[in-house]
């Protein structure tokens, strides 16, 4: 029975990859994903079948997977970052539920959050919660009552999708609803092209980042009560030194 | 100047360590870590120095990296999944302040909560939380404050450090707590020994969790109120088919 991986290269599709997800690349013979991220492995792999659709056709991407399955062949159904963490793992086992003769593998990879978290220090050393700013698939209003669980609770927050074109101030609205119940001086951090050529990193305050502009390739940390700066490195303590 | 490269290796320390991690591992004269995932990597490098404190020296066994980075040497602190979650990644940035001749590199890793997602399904499609259930360095309180907050708001929910010998009861309290705001038949999914011999999961209802006696070696999966079992798939649906 041929197989669909559907597998996440990690943020920068190269050493951050995993061993597995390496394997899988190297042995299907159909590698699908949306276009930016075939770009970035397609020279890597000249003797491979690349197949595309372009961003919103996520839904056709994943039906293309299955066709070429049933074809014979085994597919690399590929994102950036960990497919299962608003990738097209979900996609494919409610598309896959129709499709008994085409096994399924989710391949993990590295998440913006960790990722991300790795170039910033180590802002995720205590409890924390990912929430997308894109609405396109979720009410804002449920966006907006997870940042307000999130910051009254005090968790480290990881923003996913945290601007693009239409949502300019996105980013200013959420830090606004997070100020209502955490202070202005909380450590955030911001990460651009992570694990990339052009990787940038910044560590500033809740009141700085509100009046950033970041774009679609930026991760936003928000530290909890007790995160820190030290040494340029974001750092949320576990309390280990104590015990 | 020699460096300390702090490093996840993934949940099953093998396959689903990334290509940098393996790099990492094959280029330091020295890895650190704790005894048992120390045990995982020794056999694949011989020639390397290993050096191990016992669980809750935590501490000791970063000062230990720092020591063999100030001989010159290149250290690889290893931990299990990310050094980032929960890991030693805070506490070598904490130690590293009062250590300016040494480096400090952070190298992410597979952390539990996407190895694990992957092994279910596709739990972590929306917005999630992670919180550890450990009361050894977190007063129970915020760990219950924080409980009630995810589940008030309808995040998927990740479940670290479910229990131990000494709180046996703790995922069942969880339960309780997350019961009051979330429905009994809400899905639900345990992994254990991600990535390793003897990996199993399951999927369960919320009410059916609260009675699953869990060790530690296990990783808990809370869905949100979408969450579905799909062909034997903890799957939460994003909303890509609707689009």
């Amino acid at each position: 029975m041929s197989k669909i991986y559907v597998t996440g290269l990690g943020p920068g599709a190269a050493e951050q990859m995993t061993v597995q997800a390496k394997k899988v690349l190297e042995q299907c013979s159909v590698i699908i994903g949306y276009t930016v991220y075939i770009d970035l492995i397609r020279k890597e792999y000249p003797d491979k079948i690349f197949l595309s659709t372009p961003m919103r056709k996520e839904a056709d991407r994943c039906r293309m997977a299955f066709e070429e399955a049933k074809k014979g062949r085994d597919v690399a159904m590929v994102c950036s970052g960990d497919a299962g963490v608003y990738g097209m793992a979900g996609l494919i086992c409610e598309i896959g539920r129709d499709e008994p003769d085409v096994e399924i593998e989710i391949v993990p990879g590295i998440t913006a959050a960790t990722g991300g978290a790795a170039v910033l220090g180590a802002p995720l050393m205590h409890d924390f919660a990912v929430i997308s700013l894109s609405d396109l698939l979720t009410p804002w209003e449920k966006i907006e009552k997870r940042l307000i669980a999130a910051a009254k609770a005090d968790f480290v927050i990881c923003l996913y999708n945290p601007s693009s074109k239409k949502r300019a101030d996105y980013l200013a609205r959420a830090c606004d609803i997070i100020m209502e119940y955490r202070k202005r001086e909380t450590v955030c951090g911001t990460v651009r092209n992570i694990g990339r050529d052009g990787e940038t990193c910044e560590i500033l305050s809740l009141e700085s980042l509100h009046d950033k502009q970041v774009d679609m390739f930026t991760t936003v940390f928000i530290g909890n009560s007790n995160t820190m700066e030290l040494n340029g490195r974001m750092v949320t303590p576990r309390g280990y030194k104590d015990v």
